[in-house]
């Protein structure tokens, strides 16, 4: 690997090449984990409240308990990117079952572990921005909510794995995932939104997504300046008829997306109401890293 | 933990207190990884050639490819089995990708990591064989084929472990999973079947499941002394209704169900097909051991 890591196992500073956990633990027998990824900004871990939050959430949806409290969460991942010396950074927490017997049964570990791992943060090209990106439908369709619940945020990403497969092959950013119904539901690693007229849409949780942090955000400022912002189901030919197309995730901010496979959307060009919603969500990132620096 | 391992990390005997993976290999980060469990019988790993084929159809699925041979990997496990001196045991072997930049491309790791673990079997008490068990319904849905097909044997196992949670709090042994439809499945780690007069059912691989070496064993038995033996889709009612219920999987063989939830299954003790399958399958293994010792 040519990326250097900072590694945080179990509050203790470890090397990239001494950052091991037992082959017995759950998070590597059966994807029994569950994560976070969040941007930092000058110093900053964005929204760390948002991310914890959801991170406990996942958590209790998986029936584990999260072994650190929010300020010794922050402390040890402050202690990691300290480590670093970076000020831009990508920071992934995951919380395992820990080791146990091997089983089905969640009984079986009660010892859970804590990895930090600290990078510099891969920025995009600046054209992505600019020129917007290609998406891609994939065949692979999103796990359903009542199976595996996408707003669970676990080591199971076989799912999205497979899925992202068609954008590689494609050349394309991005795999749009539907669900068994054929609604639109989110991308692989972000959630997806279309611009209908004056109205913004994305698919609700329902659809079988994750609540991304970004995509809260971005709810949030409905009514704002007379933007209509609602969650609403769409199909895939709704959204190739889009005017506008953008996806968002903690790491990527708004990015816009120009053309699905080989179908142009609106003017090929990124569109005013995109433009407007980067500049909103770039004040809300400023905001917060101002007041909590 | 209280039981005994014996791990072999790429062709190496390692002690399990130092059985130890990277944090940045797939099958830990996202569950990409494909395993195996065989059970050995007086010192022979049985059905190990359907294992293997298992194994390499479900590394296929994902696009991965084994880096052992079926005769190296036979060699590894019988090296880890040698270690171990046990004559009765059970084998996991996993496959994953191997580390590499985080990240959803599959393309960012091309050197699978093989992870050998044996035990001593742990056999079941008699009387689950001799009295049958008690089966569950879970809520939580398998996963849909075309979303994570259970019939890739994946790291990617957390969807069985939330089903079998039932299983655990309700005081039985094993989840009976459907799919969206409301047919059966399978349960978390093991096929299922039921007979109604003189005809066998299990459900096809279209619902859902796993493709059991137990399961296609026994289904290899149909026409055999007038045994009428079917892939055929149920629901949950028909199951109940059976007259007798049964599970298979490589480490329990046929395991008779007697009840489920608060339903008495038949006449509510082990039924008469059930056992002449019993003696059959066992005859089954006892023939394989024998030619391969």
């Amino acid at each position: 690997m040519n990326t250097k890591y900072w590694v945080n196992i179990n509050s203790k500073l470890v090397d990239q090449g001494q950052a091991h956990i037992s082959v017995f633990d759950r998070g590597f027998l059966f994807g029994d984990s569950v994560y976070e990824v969040t941007r930092v900004y000058n110093g900053v871990p964005l929204f760390f409240e948002d991310h914890f939050e959801r991170l406990e959430f996942s958590a209790s949806r998986i029936y584990m308990k999260l072994p650190l409290e929010i300020e010794q969460l922050k402390e040890e991942v402050l202690k990691t990117l300290s480590s670093s010396d970076l000020k831009e950074a990508y920071i992934r927490i995951i919380v395992t079952r820990g080791e146990g017997e091997i089983g089905m049964d969640t009984g079986l570990a009660n010892s859970p572990n804590t990895i930090i791992i600290c990078k510099k943060l891969n920025t995009h090209p600046k054209s992505y921005y600019e020129d917007g990106v290609k998406l891609t439908l994939s065949e692979v369709l999103r796990n359903a909510p009542r199976a595996m619940d996408p707003n669970i945020k676990s080591g199971n990403y076989l799912n999205n794995v497979l899925a992202y497969r068609k954008a590689s092959i494609s050349d394309a950013h991005e795999s749009i995932m539907l669900n068994a119904s054929g609604q639109v539901t989110e991308c692989t690693t972000s959630n997806i939104w279309m611009v209908k007229g004056e109205q913004i849409f994305t698919p609700p949780i329902e659809a079988g997504l994750l609540k991304g942090i970004t995509r809260e955000k971005i709810l949030s400022l409905n009514g704002i300046d007379n933007l209509e912002i609602k969650e609403e189901h769409f199909s895939f030919d709704e959204l190739t008829l889009a005017d506008e197309v953008f996806i968002t995730s903690s790491t990527r901010e708004i990015m816009p997306a120009t053309s699905i496979d080989e179908i142009s959307i609106g003017s090929g060009s990124v569109g005013p109401i995109t433009k407007k919603l980067m500049t909103e969500y770039k004040n809300q990132v400023k905001d917060y890293i101002r007041k909590n620096r």
